[in-house]
């Protein structure tokens, strides 16, 4: 089972075995995943069809497609803030079981500690047991931890929430219900929540704050529960 | 705060501040609980009234209207097939947290120990915890652990669920979608699963089968699942 980088693509995108990058695309594949000539990722088109490809110039070229059963139709981002003590391992494991494609570790106001390099192959390892277990096709890429405006500003899934414990938004349920996109990010907080500030610059990012619920979750309980729902709504 | 056993009854059942039990109540509450003359409880009509009452004779008598914003409109129980480990701590936490109001610890066939009394008295601790730390107005009920049989057969919840990870049965969304009872239970297995005889007598006592998607999730991680997407259908 391999860690492999997934997009999403539209049918036009792929021809004769090519897969033409959005602009997108490109950049995130070749700028901020830094792939090189010949590395490998997965394509899939959002309704159950996947193709192995590698990096080939300035596209993509299809080595196989995929029989694919148990992942998740869509592909779900989550930027997740790294939460106190060994919190971050449990929602890796779970969200992984649940058919996470990303995860990223993000450094909030709120962040205490810059994790160490050890941590993030801690993780990495913990998502290829759990996508083992879980019977996965593929195992969920952990990024690198990354600044909370960064992250959030370079996301490129067109669906974008980010999760709000406090205030009175619509719940997450309501909002994907019969209306979900291929490539969704979800952002959860760290202990304290958000600051107005970090909403702030989510919301101009074109993050929709959304409520899961009228009690307090914890910062390792909120993504469990977000991820849930999402797959859920798509896997009917 | 208070550990205190809810029930819901219909709008005929409640008449100048007594509450007629049903037959059904009255052997829970009196026999299966043990509750004695005067012991408090919870009275909900599941569209968002609750009342503090206690039992006087056969009925129960309203002491106070309650003003509850953090709680279910629905009565949820967990019917928890105890994990290996410490891992029920883990899911008397997070299920406290997204409001279940009983859970039932269940000794299964594969169930390896029978748990001590302290352990009992810690996840009534944990529950107390985490009801005030999510906001919660109520703690969940913990029973004693009960013998998988036992607790099938003695499930007074109108909608009945058992979690299964292998077959092919309904995803949970999809069966309560716009079709919430005000009392659920939802039975979710040890490590290994339910053996197939549980399943048949499960079914024999209506609880219905459902699947919680495509990947095999850990004892822990299913209960969660399960609690997070009824709590989203009732909370919207």
């Amino acid at each position: 089972m391999s860690q492999l980088q997934r997009i999403t693509i539209q049918p036009f995108q792929l021809q004769q075995g090519q897969i033409s990058f959005t602009p997108q695309q490109q950049h995130y594949l070749l700028r901020v995943l830094r792939l090189q000539e010949g590395d490998k990722f997965i394509a899939m088109d959002g309704m159950g069809k996947w193709w192995l490809a590698q990096v080939a110039g300035d596209q993509g070229q299809v080595l196989e497609a995929l029989q694919v059963e148990t992942e998740l139709p869509v592909s779900i981002t989550l930027m997740l803030a790294l939460p106190k003590g060994n919190g971050f391992d449990d929602v890796v494991r779970c969200c992984t079981e649940l058919g996470v494609a990303c995860i990223v570790p993000i450094l909030s106001d709120r962040t205490l500690l810059n994790p160490s390099p050890q941590k993030l192959e801690r993780w990495r390892r913990i998502a290829a047991e759990a996508a083992e277990q879980s019977e996965r096709s593929f195992i969920p890429t952990i990024l690198e931890p990354i600044a909370f405006t960064k992250a959030i500003n370079e996301c490129e899934a067109n669906q974008r929430f980010i999760c709000e414990a406090r205030g009175h938004y619509l719940h997450l349920s309501k909002v994907i219900d019969n209306n979900l996109s291929r490539e969704i990010a979800i952002a959860t907080g760290p202990e304290g929540g958000w600051t107005d500030q970090e909403i702030a610059i989510a919301q101009e990012a074109e993050f929709q704050p959304i409520s899961l619920g009228r009690r307090i979750l914890r910062a390792v309980t909120a993504p469990m529960v977000a991820v849930s729902l999402i797959a859920a709504a798509c896997e009917l």
